[in-house]
């Protein structure tokens, strides 16, 4: 039985990917994925087949994978940060349905959850929920009961895909959502193209998220209750008590 | 200024830690962390200087990195997972204030929500919350309302800390909570020592974690509404529109 890795490469440069997903690169004959992120890993594994397909081509390129794993290759699927969020993995068990005889590895990686909180400090040390702002696969009913009950429940939030060409506002309308239980002074940050070339932070308030505009390759941090700013950082301590 | 790197060495195995915590273990003279992390890394890293705290002993132990790096040494302070969720990021900037001369650098690392998750399948494939089940630093009702406003909201929801020698019941109260919510059979799943030794996983319905013992070593997983189980493995849809 042949086995396909579904490796996250993490949030962009080479050395945030584990070791063992570097491994598997190395060790397979074809790594297939989203056109920008082969670009990001392909000069580090040199002499590979490299195959892609376009956004919303999902379904295809895991077919792609599959098919690949048929003809006997072994194949690396790559997903920027982690592979298990918001990543190919569960198209992926979904569409294995149908090639029973090819498995499927997931090897996790780091998320821009973690890696952008690593550059902003610690805001993220204690409970906290990941919440997508795409209504491509979700209905926005859904994903304002969810700022709704974050927000209400004291969470610390992480924001993914909260800005597109489409839905330019769709962070002030969550930062709206947000402010019915959360303090305007509540502590947020933004950071784009993490672990890039390019990175860049920005530690704010609420009401200075909400007037912000993002785009694609921003990650968005908006802190508990307790968040604070400890000189250019953004610290969540780990628990209500005093230590 | 000298520099302190607080680096997630991901759930346990070598392969797992990305490449640049362990080039950063590798440049640095001194090693600090929890007596259990030091020793699942310490064979690949010879000839360090290795120095530990036991556990509740954390302020005491950022500030022995502190006064490691005033020393002139080049310090990197380990967590397992990632430094920034349920580890040592926060402390290390609060305590850092001590200390305006050394800086703090934090490098993320793969935590047991996605290593588990691969294990698993893909259970956090879309919004979820990791939610930790200790209260020695959060009041239970607050961890009681997070519970609840999570599993209203229809996140997959990963617990840390659900068990303790001191807190045998808090899984199974907590599964009482999310039952109000979520329906007895949402796909669940417990992973046992994630990455380590003896990993171990199985996957149950949310009616029968309720009378799941776990231990301390244990990561548990609650799907979605959508969450279902594919052959051995816990899938969550990437969205609730049809694809």
């Amino acid at each position: 039985m042949s086995t396909i890795y579904v490796a996250g490469i993490g949030p962009g440069s080479y050395e945030q990917m584990t070791i063992e997903a570097a491994e598997a690169l190395k060790s397979c004959d074809v790594i297939i994925g989203y056109t920008v992120y082969v670009d990001l890993v392909k000069e580090h594994f040199p002499g590979k087949e490299f195959l892609t397909t376009p956004m919303k081509k999902e379904v295809q390129r895991c077919r792609m994978a599959f098919e690949e794993a048929e003809k006997g290759k072994s194949v690396a699927m790559i997903c920027s940060g982690d592979a298990g969020v918001y990543g190919m993995a569960g198209l992926m068990y979904e569409v294995g349905q149908d090639y029973p005889q090819v498995q499927v590895k997931v090897l996790p990686g780091v998320t821009a959850a973690t890696a952008g909180a690593a550059v902003l400090g610690a805001p993220l040390i204690h409970d906290f929920c990941l919440i997508s702002l795409s209504d491509l696969l979700t209905p926005w009913e859904k994903i304002e009961a969810r700022l709704l009950h974050a927000a209400e429940a004291d969470f610390a939030i992480c924001l993914y895909n909260p800005s597109s060409k489409k839905r330019k506002d769709y962070l002030n309308r969550a930062c709206g959502l947000l402010l019915r239980y959360q303090s305007e002074d509540t502590v947020c940050a933004v950071v784009r193209n993490i672990g890039r070339e390019g990175e860049q932070n920005q530690i704010m308030t609420l009401k200075e998220l909400q007037n912000t505009q993002v785009d694609m390759f921003t990650t968005v941090f908006i802190g508990n209750s307790q968040t604070k700013k400890l000189g250019d950082y953004m610290v969540t301590p780990r628990g209500y008590k005093d230590v």
